[in-house]
C-alpha cells in the first residue's frame, strides 16, 4: 500500500472538548490532533485544517455545506473528518449526496468530489480525559481512510460502516449497522 | 464492509511490558489487550489468545514456528499479532513464507494459511506507561486487518507495510518502506 | 510523628465528578478515594465515609449541619473532608463555629468537636480526567491533617490555610490568604 | 500557617526515570518537578535545584556529602529532597548527623544546618508512567515540610517518619516505622 497524503478536517465534537476548571463546564480550545499524532508516532503525511470547533448538535446546514465544500476542494483523495458523534451520520449523508451527485447540487460541484475516500470519526469521551476512545478511533480511522476505496464511511468502535448503513444507538453509545 | 471475526495472537513485546516497582525492572504479566479494547469501545468480534509473553529479541525459531502454526490453524481469516518491534519483520517473513508456500514446508501445511490477512503490530512504549503509542497502533492494526486483502502486513506509525518492504529504523524507532 | 487514624468524609465536588459519555454531562457515581489511596501506596489508617455526592454550589444548610454533626461524632481526632471548592470556605466556617462553640449550638454538641484537626480539600479538575490536581491535593491534605494541631483548615494549591483566612479567587481558580 | 519558601533538591531516583523507547531501558533526562507542581496547581514559593540525576543505589559518599552541603548552605529553612527509595534512609541519616552535629564536621559547618526542616521523598513508580505514586508523594512531602518543626524526615506512603525510625521493606515496597 503506497502511502498517500491524508487531509484531516477538524470540526470539533467530544473528541476535542476540554474541561474549564474555572467554571466546571466543557468547552473547545485547540484541537488535540497534532498531539495525538505525535503520541501515535504517526508517519502518515497528514495536513490538518480546523474548519470549526462545535458540538455536532449545533451544526447547521451551512456548516455541513462548508464541510462538503472543503472536501470537494481538497487536493487530497483521502480525507478524515473528526466530528461529534450525535450528527456524524447526517454529515456523512451530506457528503455522500455530494459525492454521488444529486438533484440539489450542480454538476460542477459534484465533479470535484468523486473518487475520494472520506472517513468520519469521533469520540465518546474527550481525548483530554482519562478513559478516552479518541486515540484508538484516530488510529482506526486513519487506517481505514488509507485502505478503503472511494466512498463515505464512519469509523467508530473499531469498525467501519458505509455512510448509509449505520446509526448511533444513543442508549449504548455505540454505532450499529442497519 | 461486513464485519468478520478477528483472531488476536499475543506474543508479548513492549506493548505488554509492565514496571516492577519492587526492583525497577520491566516484566510481563498479563496482556492489556482486553482493557485496551474496552477503552476503544471496540465492537469488533475479537478472540484473544496469548501464545507467549516474551521480548521479541528472545524469540526463537521454535517460537516463530508456533506462531505460524497457530495462524494456520486459526478458523478466522483475519489475524492480528501483537509482537515486539525488534524482530517483527522476521516473524512476518516466516508467516509470509508459510502463506505463499516455500520449499521447506509441506503442501499440507501451507494449504491452511493462504487467503488469510495477517497484521503484526506492536508499540514503542508500553501501554501501561504514559505516552504509549499502543492504543493508536491497536486501532490502526485492527482496521487494516479488517480492510486489507489476504497477505502479511506490518502496521506501525499509522501506516501499513507489506511484510517484505519494511524495516525498523533503530535510530529513529520508526518503520520505513524499503 | 505517631500515625493516628484518619477519617475521610466524602461530600462530592469536582474531585469525584465523572464524564457521562452517553449525554456529555458531568455527574457523580462513586468516590475515587480508595483508588487514589491505592495509587499513592498510602499506608495511613484511613476510614472513608461518603456523606453526600453533590456539587458544593448545591450544598444546603442542612447538608452542612450533617457534615458538622458527623465530624463531631467521629471517633477519629483527624478528619479529612473532600468538598467542592466553590463553598469549601463556607463549610469550613460552619465547622469552625461548631468547633470553637457558638451561641447557636448546645454545649453538649460542641464538646464532642474540640481538639480535632479537620482539613478540607478538593480539586479544580476531576480526578478521572487528565491533568487533575486531585492526587496532589489528596497527598497534601492527608499530610496536613496528620501534622497540624487542632483546628479547621483548607488545603489547596499545596498550601494550608486557617479556615478564616482564606478565600477562593474565582478568576484564577486558586485559594489565597486574606 | 504562614507560607515559607521551600527549596527542592532533585537527586534522581525512580521519581524522575523515563522510558527510552529506542532501547527499552530506563534513564534520566530532566526532572518532572516543575510539571508536577503545575499539575498540582501549587502556589508554594518553591525553588528547584537539580543536584544530580542518579539511581540511589549508585549514590556515593561524595554525592551524599554534596547533598548535606547544599542543604547546609541553602537560605531556605524548609527543604524537600527527591531521592531514590533504596538508600533514602542512608541519606537522611547523613543529613541528620550533620544537622545534630557530629565529630566529623566542624562547628562552623553544623551551625548552618540546625533549625531546618528537611523532608526526603521519592516514588515506587516513575512519574512518567501510569500508576505512579509520585504526585501523591510530592503533595504529601511538600505539606510535611511546611508543617513540621526542624528535623530530618522521610515522607512515603502518605506518612512521615523520623529519619532514625524508618526502613524500607523491600518485600512490600513500603516504608515502615522501626
Amino acid at each position: 500500500m503506497n502511502p498517500e497524503p491524508v487531509r484531516v478536517f477538524v470540526t470539533g465534537g467530544t473528541f476535542d472538548k476540554e474541561y474549564n476548571e474555572l467554571n466546571g463546564s466543557l468547552f473547545f480550545k485547540d484541537t488535540h490532533l497534532p498531539e495525538m499524532l505525535r503520541l501515535g508516532r504517526s508517519r502518515i503525511d497528514v495536513s490538518i485544517s480546523t474548519l470549526m470547533m462545535i458540538d455536532s448538535l449545533e451544526m447547521t446546514a451551512a456548516d455541513r455545506a462548508r464541510i462538503v465544500d472543503e472536501c470537494g476542494r481538497a487536493a487530497e483523495m483521502r480525507i478524515l473528518i473528526t466530528h461529534g458523534t450525535d450528527t456524524m451520520v447526517e454529515t456523512a449523508a451530506a457528503l455522500a449526496t455530494a459525492l454521488i451527485g444529486d438533484r440539489l447540487r450542480s454538476p460542477a460541484e459534484t465533479k470535484s468530489v468523486p473518487g475520494k475516500t472520506i472517513v468520519l470519526t469521533g469520540a465518546m469521551v474527550p481525548y483530554a480525559f482519562g478513559s478516552s476512545d479518541g486515540l484508538f478511533n484516530l488510529g482506526s480511522a486513519l487506517s481505514f481512510v488509507q485502505a478503503l476505496q472511494a466512498g463515505v464511511y464512519i469509523a467508530m468502535n473499531g469498525r467501519c460502516f458505509d455512510w448509509n448503513r449505520v446509526l448511533k444507538n444513543r442508549q449504548t453509545g455505540t454505532f450499529e449497522a442497519i
